[in-house]
């Protein structure tokens, strides 16, 4: 490991504070505010009987997500993407990951014919609010899978969460590589990577692109270290902010 | 006034608790999160050169608002007006309504070709998200003038402000008139109204509407009563938050 | 009251020319062409049994409204809001404030699992379209419950409509309070209202906005005045229109 | 020629009642409410100076032509396409088909560097809604060409319509040809019909459809010749209304 | 006759080559891929059970089309209709069209309530695309409904294609009739017309119109025979392509 | 390497029979048809002068791509995207991808201010639309670029393309890492991943995915080293299409 310093005083492979607040809506079932550095997302939970019809009759519940960022969280202002009429490519993308990852988790049968939606809401952005929000969406389920569990919604020894998910950003910058990038890290970066790392440690979804100049396969697992390394370190701090 | 007890314990000329955190985004010329008891709103206000092209070459600033709600800021999810497509009657008037206020109180020559763009985000639902949304608005607005101030965009002296403003609703429920309805107070109301009022006590707008039963013109003057004196308290949060 | 006298030769409480022609369309269950002056706008009442699902079971029926404008009905040509592909603000805004206007004298459980759709077109626009509506679509109301009664869809005793419903705009124009103001005075109005009110003279809105600058106690009461009286003259339109 | 009586007594070779009332709109440039039988369209003309991008500079004007229906103008009421977010297939094609009917006659080159925008809304629909708006639009767009000489927009000598134009459907009904259906027989036609014709007799547009069974060349050819006659009757009505 | 040689080498009344390869597609249940020249659309029609909600419970089936274009099938590329978020109204006339050309020739009734939707995209665009299209739907139709018959869904007795049905467009350019114009022809053409005819000649569509120049009765005579000439040679190919 | 036999009867290291045919379409300035067994997608190239505003005066060009797939593409119809009037979350991400695939390998300085859009259209999809689909837009993109420089669009010695680029799907079936997944093996993988490979063997995207259990670093590393290796038999082909 390289002994570079950040502009913000960080090491390659420190992460940003990072702070989890479960809890923070009330109407929710679910939720959490989490905050990486000074990217911040409001992720909600909410937990419904019954599941899409095409999926009625199955025996199996169902999880997915939206996530959207607000007009001003970022540095000058966007449209907003209700007031376009459409939503945009990028908030698509993200979207789906975000549901990918939560059902990598998920054991849907033992949820039942429940539907969890996650919405995470971008309040400020500054880097990685993919990965902060796959990191708080975990904390926000598995807080509204324990509201239905004493709901008796679901049922009290059904192991719903097979695991438990979060996700990191890495990057290559100046041919370093380096752990859980700022905006303006990220925009610098040459590659850029998103790691989604289940509690033991396994890998739930891998996305690397070369921004600048192709990688190679020594790049790579660099990164991929570096990935598993934070994730295991979120991991951490979403079981605190679960306690 | 009445000696009623409400279900918050509040008398009926009551405001809830409420807080006004100036500054709270990053990102944004001007912000601030408001609370008025579990409603909360972000506004942010985004401050930039040059004006809508229709107002371009006439010496005047433009000034204007966009409310939007997060989809679990209500006791059950509603669809987001991104995935639908399409905003909704009650975002379009509540936006309108917004900008209307704001701009009651601005001298937009004194504020030169730019464009003040005020974003109200409601992260929780508790009745008075308008209201609140004024509220909290006008201070984030005031942030952004005075950023404009600093950065020279506008001149030392103008005075672009020409007072303040706030709102607050007020209803009739079982007969009596209260200040600042909460949700389960709101959907019992048989007469619903919203007053926006200067700092110095002037109306800018006021809305009322029988939900129930018509009123009468005697019932019409105890709310504006109740409501004025609401918008004199919130007034002094407001300057204390810009302090 | 003041002896001004207007451009189009009334004093200030006068109302434009009214008239209200029923039954205009021949397949409406309900129809009215009303004018205020140049403003023309026709309303149909659609009659269907049935309620949406939302109200299903409850033994109430429902009314709503829809406002539109016809491309040319303005001096200048505005683009249809169907090419456009979504409603403008002002337009959900309008027929919202029709719907709650018409539903505050409507006995809905006396209407029966029933609905109307009041259509309120603008074929031409000289100010005071909104107002217009409300008291066109209380006349094609009250004909398509009639033609309800006939067919035996309604109980022939049901007291569905309470009341009449009527509206009209008051203004102040330099430092004058006046009624029914046509587009050249809106345009330059400081303060302008819009209020309904039901043939017993009680208010069911009252829509006040400071346009220029913000308005006292004492002019709102002077326009409140102006506007009941406005709408005791249209009930005895709409009660002959009805007869 | 068959001596059948239609439903409202009409011979097969009877157009309905026909009135062309110029001038309706207050505010177009041109107008005209034009009533085929229980049939009413309102075509409003607006001129403006300048064309589309696409034609700048080419010294050339433009007209075009759009439909639309209000929603109560049928037996029962249809979504309005504003709310629907999304234009028809019937209603782009019918606004197609007016615009190339018009500019058949129009020498764009004499029109100069100016639009006219031709909307034709149906108020009442009762069969021949298309083929009145085209007769209607000819009436406005040659007020409106007037009204732009007058003004000394077009120049005083240019032979800007090139002759009139106008349209009817014709269809076959147990067999027999007959002119200008009603809704109640343009249901039953095997055949449906629209010719559009100019006032010298030369066809602009033949647009034939076998509802029921395909039909032959000399049943076309009774059609046509139906056709003709019934246009250059309407050809007479809207030189009258234009005097 | 005229003995002019067209760019392309053909005489007046010629065909261009003309290929239609039946099954080109392993997916659906019937398809076709045709050509007119350089004019290629890929036709496959979807057969499945049940009718839309609009039909059900009638004991009849439903045949409808969809048409469209690749954004590069022609000379310079167009936006798709899906990014631009509307579908545009030629688009919509040829889909109308379409459907109602097979319609014309299929026995709702023998089908049962079975639904079958062609759907016609446009590889690459030389004119006459909605002519070619409609050529090539009836041999992906015809193939889906004898899959139909040999899953059992329709009977196998029943007469589904009551006869076929083809398209071709012609023209008249400088004051000569043309047959199946390509697309430097179409654009000179001063009529143009499509004309849709059965294999026993009688006509389903006629649509004929004035792109300069209003025609009379002896050339529209002149381009019917061509077309009906040239729709028997289609059906030919069609046979051929069937067999 | 396992000596699995697949259904198709290749190894778990074969591609399926590929064929790439360049200059497919008559019209586009690039284009090749791309098969990967029976997935099929027209890849056509549209070299324009001239940048998007955003990128104007910076000297350098631009390369984008849309993806979609004909509605019969699949084994049962999908509705049009044109029609829902939105597109889906997976065609924006796939056009996202395919255009960061072509920009990692071109030089957009050398390419000067043009524009080259890249449509990928699925005519017939049994998986690996996707890698199909960046394989041939390569291609097309080369002929487009060879284009622009036969019409000194490009200078004649610009390297533009700085590398080929080509992709191919790899995933997990029963434990086993596979080659070029066709749809019946997509739908039962485990884990499923897109590698996108320049002609020098340097990564340009990784996308994995864990569609079943979570997959450690061996079988990552596994699955990276067929794909490459499928990568570079795809460049020979890429080279056979361009010689």
């Amino acid at each position: 490991m390289s002994d570079i310093v950040r502009a913000d005083g960080r090491s390659v492979s420190d992460l940003r504070p990072v702070t989890i607040e479960r809890g923070w809506s009330k109407q929710a079932e679910g939720s959490a505010l989490v905050s990486f550095g000074d990217t911040k997302v409001l992720c909600t939970a909410s937990f419904t009987g019954g599941v899409p019809r095409w999926l009625t009759g199955k025996g199996k519940g169902w999880v997915t997500a939206e996530y959207a960022m607000l007009p001003r969280a970022t540095n000058s202002r966007n449209d907003r993407e209700s007031v376009k009429g459409r939503i945009g490519g990028r908030t698509h993308e993200i979207s789906r990951l975000i549901g990918r990852a939560l059902r990598a988790v998920v054991d849907t049968k033992a949820l039942g014919e429940n539907t969890v939606v996650i919405d995470c809401d971008v309040l400020q952005a500054d880097g990685g609010t993919r990965t902060a929000a796959i990191t708080g969406a975990y904390v926000a389920l598995a807080q509204a899978i324990e509201w239905g569990r004493e709901k008796r919604l679901v049922p009290a020894k059904a192991d719903v969460l097979l695991d438990s998910v979060a996700a990191v950003s890495v990057g290559i910058i100046d041919g370093e590589p380096m752990l859980d990038l700022a905006y303006v890290e990220d925009v610098r970066a040459e590659t850029d990577m998103n790691v989604v790392v289940t509690g033991r440690g396994l890998f739930v979804e891998v996305q690397g692109t070369a921004e600048g100049a192709p990688f190679d396969k020594r790049e790579l697992d660099a990164l991929l270290d570096l990935g598993v390394d934070g994730c295991s370190r979120l991991r951490e701090l979403q079981l605190a902010a679960l306690a």
